[in-house]
């Protein structure tokens, strides 16, 4: 029986049990081997492996999902190659999940929701995060089928109407309403607005929470120039702004890598000086918003508080499939930098 | 047998078989519903997942390697959080293995070879890639452990002397000379050379190029000055090596990230022009080096033929374990661009 040879189909899989009595070792000292964590000597590792080799034992959380239905794997979705808004959130997910004691696989969709569905299965996934800077449509079609599927769902910097998924965000709107509460301060009443070309519920926030307050102080409505959400968009959406509204003082952009895009455009193409002719204010404040050459004004999120809070929602949608979908908004705060001018003193 | 309560520990796990006699399908049916890219109905998944879920059977490529010892599973294996100089690799390792036909564990090791190789064997990986920008000791723990164990292994970006592991670089070495013969046609002598304050293979062989290139053209030894890898560490490497020697007249930065920092205290904190005064040139072509304000020359690696490559080798180790460990180096260029000054004339 154990030294069955491997073009003969074993007649059951082989267990703990059985690599223990072939290693000559205790159960638990196998199970050791297998827990990341828990100490064993290299030799008895060793011997324990290669015990496994010969029976064709799988030593993996699945055999945990066999008997409690708990297989401690989450998979991490991932619509989009290109992420420089948030960088390092896919390595502080797989960190976050790890010392909950879960595995982490990892799950590329590129254009066909049903087929990320399999590999999510396949997996056993005992729970899904989503995150997506871009990729909208392919975003919401692995949303819904996660949700149909009853599996436990967080949205990372998403929401979606209609879906009834938990999710975290940033307090996207509040920060929309600081960006433009900080331009006006700083006495700029003429803004306008440059934003990712997809409708998502963050970018709708951001641009909603903005209006919003310059509507509140009567300030002219700001329009609004929509392109690719990159370095090269935020210098089309910039020079098309400016464009047709030439005496704009203030741009505020929805994310910082837009911003970035324009404040080169304005001062290399256009000659214009930032922050003296146009204020720019950014949202996200990504590690190149605060280098020398930017020193972008913007709305900081925290996405290390974020992946935590996403990370603690999961847990607990898996450990009570009955919990109703929640959402968190994790705080944001203005970060003042040389892209907008000081605020003027308060009339006394 | 099929109602099995899930408080009663089935006799054996449950099959293929099970589920498609519980659902009423064939065998093939199941197949497909558990296989990524094959055509199922809403309807028969519904049907087939049900029946899977009520006999607690493991739905994914486990099963397989019970069979014939292949689990379909690679790890990818990071070391850091913050991986500036190639964003997006880790989900070009994640595309490129789906298309494979493989599925990816995502490895996040912080501090402990032993818990990342636990987690490694627990998903009874195939085979294992180690990307690691920096961490030096940690990566190297790592693969020793993983090559100890027969575990086919792929070094992404990285060599080690005394691992028998395959490896993907750039040709970094051919880069380094490539940036110096640069300089010199641009008229330019007196280089320092700026790089990552971890000795690792890639900033060996970069530095060496363009200190061999330098030398044979009987140009003066640069100077180095090492800081962390990053755009402060940049800076500050750049203070130091123009404190130290006043007259250079370039700079050679092994990480265009470097290269940024550099340039931005060049020109806001010591008030120095580039190219006029200080010429300098990077290595990666990471996408924040086009932009305007940076106009970076720089040695341009493919990171997208690195990971094919990468992927191919980590295929052919586990299909031929005998197959001896090689390297294959991506041929890399260099994109010049308004950071140095145009080449001279050569003399007639």
């Amino acid at each position: 029986m154990t030294r069955r040879r491997k073009d003969t189909p074993p007649a059951r899989p082989a267990t703990s049990y059985d690599v223990a009595r072939l290693a000559g070792v205790s159960q638990s000292a196998v199970s050791r081997v297998f827990n990341p964590g828990s100490y064993t000597s290299d030799a008895m590792r060793e011997r324990v492996l290669r015990a496994a080799a010969a029976l064709g034992f799988t030593p993996n959380g699945f055999a945990r999902g066999l008997r409690s239905d708990r297989s401690g794997i989450v998979s991490i979705v991932m619509t989009t190659l290109d992420n420089p808004n948030y960088p390092g959130v896919i390595e502080a997910f797989a960190r976050a999940f790890q010392r909950q004691g879960r595995q982490v696989a990892l799950i590329a969709a590129f254009a066909d929701a049903e087929d990320a569905l399999a590999r999510i299965v396949r997996y056993r996934s005992e729970g899904v995060v989503l995150t997506a800077a871009t990729r909208l449509d392919l975003s919401r079609r692995i949303a819904g089928l996660c949700v149909r599927r009853g599996l436990p769902l967080v949205l990372y910097n998403r929401r979606f109407r209609g879906i009834a998924a938990s999710s975290v965000t940033a307090e996207n709107e509040a920060g929309g309403a600081m960006a433009a509460q900080h331009l006006l301060a700083c006495g700029r009443r003429r803004a306008g607005i440059i934003a990712g070309s997809e409708p998502t519920s963050t970018v709708r926030h951001r641009i909603g929470g903005f209006v919003s307050a310059m509507r509140a102080a009567g300030a002219p409505a700001p329009p609004v120039a929509r392109a690719a959400q990159s370095y090269d968009g935020g210098a089309e959406a910039g020079a098309a702004l400016l464009g047709a509204h030439p005496r704009l003082d203030a741009l505020f952009c929805a994310a910082d890598v837009m911003a970035l895009g324009t404040i080169d455009h304005l001062r290399h193409r256009l000659g214009r000086r930032v922050p003296d002719d146009v204020a720019v204010v950014g949202f996200d404040d990504i590690p190149s918003a605060a280098w020398a050459t930017f020193d972008l004004t913007t709305i900081h999120t925290d996405h290390a508080a974020m992946v935590e809070q996403a990370a603690q929602s999961l847990a607990d949608a898996i450990d009570d499939p009955g919990r109703p979908a929640g959402h968190a908004a994790v705080a944001v705060r203005l970060v003042a930098r040389g892209s907008t001018p000081p605020p003027r003193p308060r009339p006394a």
